[in-house]
């Protein structure tokens, strides 16, 4: 495969996204220079772009100082299955070699410490032709599984950690606020383990009929019924309940502690950037547990990856839509209508404006 | 013990406590009439007068409709020590006998069902010279434990649960925010548990000094040093945090979410009655869980009187105060002054303002 002197990236800064034509990235000291092949959108990054500085007082609220600046350029992409291209040096021994299909954990090991590919200046993410990663971190893509169902290794590994988290268990039941792309991850995870029944609550036709495709006992709009109502017609409160909270908007908290009944636990996965309203004294009342989860752990990672290969995790219904690369900004403008798009993935060479693909 | 027919109570409604004159109560199927002889003040009884209808809509918000109307005359007081008077009708074979001294949950089982004992229309509570208890209920205090020991139970039967609830063990550390009573028995029921450090913050040097005394390895004055500073200088991010949340005002959630490391458990054991602000980004990038407690179970209740009664948790520090039944209003303006008074004892025939007791 050639190299590219230079590409094309969607480029993000000051609450922009840009298509530029930009030099491609140098591998570095244990890098791997690798061709994107798809590259999912997250719901994440439509925040991110909008709440920039937010999204790095989120990194640094974990105590470590982001070497992220939001006002330079970045590029995004966290979601993504790529091709090695070139094995940077100081990778001797590392398993892959050109021409593999991989997936890899967005972290990438630095020369200043751990980045995360797609938010920082350094590495940039799979909305672009190239990219970056940690060579010694790239899992091979088993055979027979395409960069497209690879591609979503990364969001339903959210969703298994989320389920992990939670504690729950069989002879519990679910109810998932929000069926985008996190949420439609936490119900595949809470079916494969054996959750009964899992209610699924969405505005969107199309979302929850997703939800049920993955696995759902239960759809709910929240317009005709409210989802604890769906929960309690269905559950009898015969099981004690698991509430995911995987809308993240302002709000939803506060409702969830308020409709959950004693002694259950809350699991927040959606990321809420905003400040909001609870009352604890709801939460103390009843005892609540309020769980938050974030991102996943390596075994988690590349758990998923063979539980897709291996067919026991059905993502094909979530991908929904395809673009290339100079349609980035047009797939985050369609992703704000829920009807029209769940999981849009970037394909270089792929059609310059949003284009489905029936799941 | 002769039967009165009328009796003094601190008598609460519309948010004002009035001393007067009241018709004794009458025990009915399965109560016992009781006198006196000790109940603490709990600071929720402090918020419950200003904030009668939020305790209202408290019990509600369980799913449970409370039969308490604090717009109607209800006497407060759920941390007593009493004496049996007479049992009523249904109560053959309960183990209590009139004369014996005993401690019980603050749930009577009436007529309608279950009712929280000091909140409720029907079951007034202990700052008064007589009240109701369910005679099935009834704990026998062990030979040689006192009233006034005996009558902190209660909250330290609340700490004592808030650290169950947590699921600390040791090898984790703690920072308990705020030496109120519940704060101070959260301290106790961890030093007991072997849970080291233990950093516990008050503005109060009185109940800093408490603190100390009931087992805290290190005490902050957070107006000098921010307390999760403390718990670095000591413990060095070596172990775990567990933060105990025991001060219940508005901010202090927030500020516990900022402050905990990554992977912390916050316990909110402080009842805040206000709706509060949180961050919950902050909560999702550091995976915090924020846990809840409320009151406590009949095992950790009995296992409270027990270990009080066999000398291992000694409460005695923490009885600051006594007055009798008409001076209630006075000690409840006495409590508003941390420096003042933790605990206040009210004592039928006690003195008519409250007095201290040397710890």
């Amino acid at each position: 495969m050639a190299k590219l002197a230079r590409m094309l990236a969607a480029v993000a800064r000051d609450r922009i996204l840009r298509v530029e034509d930009v030099p491609e990235p140098q591998p570095g000291s244990g890098d791997a220079l690798v061709a994107v092949r798809a590259c999912g959108i997250c719901g994440s990054d439509l925040h991110a772009l909008q709440h920039a500085s937010k999204m790095r007082d989120m990194f640094e609220a974990t105590g470590q100082p982001s070497p992220f600046d939001p006002s330079r350029d970045y590029v995004m992409g966290h979601e993504y299955a790529v091709e090695i291209v070139e094995l940077g040096p100081d990778t001797d021994g590392v398993p892959s070699k050109p021409g593999d299909l991989v997936v890899s954990m967005p972290i990438a090991l630095g020369p200043t410490g751990v980045e995360p590919i797609g938010y920082s200046n350094r590495y940039g993410g799979g909305y672009a032709e190239r990219m970056l990663v940690t060579a010694g971190m790239c899992l091979k893509v088993p055979t027979g599984l395409d960069a497209r169902h690879a591609a979503l290794t990364e969001p339903m590994a959210v969703g298994l950690h989320a389920v992990n988290k939670s504690r729950v268990k069989q002879g519990e039941s679910a109810l998932v606020l929000g069926c985008g792309p996190i949420g439609l991850a936490v119900i595949a995870s809470l079916r494969a383990k054996g959750i009964e029944p899992i209610v699924a609550a969405d505005y969107s036709p199309r979302r929850r009929a997703l939800a049920a495709q993955l696995g759902a006992h239960e759809i709910v709009d929240p317009a005709t019924e409210p989802a604890i109502d769906a929960w309690r017609r269905v559950d009898g409160g015969r099981h004690p309940l698991v509430v995911f909270e995987a809308v993240g908007v302002p709000g939803m908290l506060e409702a969830a502690m308020r409709d959950a009944p004693p002694q259950s636990r809350v699991l927040v996965v959606g990321v809420c950037m905003e400040h909001d309203r609870i009352h604890p004294m709801v939460g103390v009342v009843k005892e609540l547990e309020l769980l938050f989860a974030f991102g996943y752990d390596p075994l988690e990672f590349q758990g998923t990856l063979e539980t897709i290969a291996e067919g026991r995790l059905d993502v094909d219904p979530l991908i929904t839509g395809t673009v290339g690369v100079e349609g980035v900004p047009a797939a985050f403008d369609a992703l704000a209508d829920p009807e029209d798009q769940v999981k849009i993935l970037v394909e270089p060479g792929g059609p310059s404006t949003p284009e489905p693909i029936a799941g």
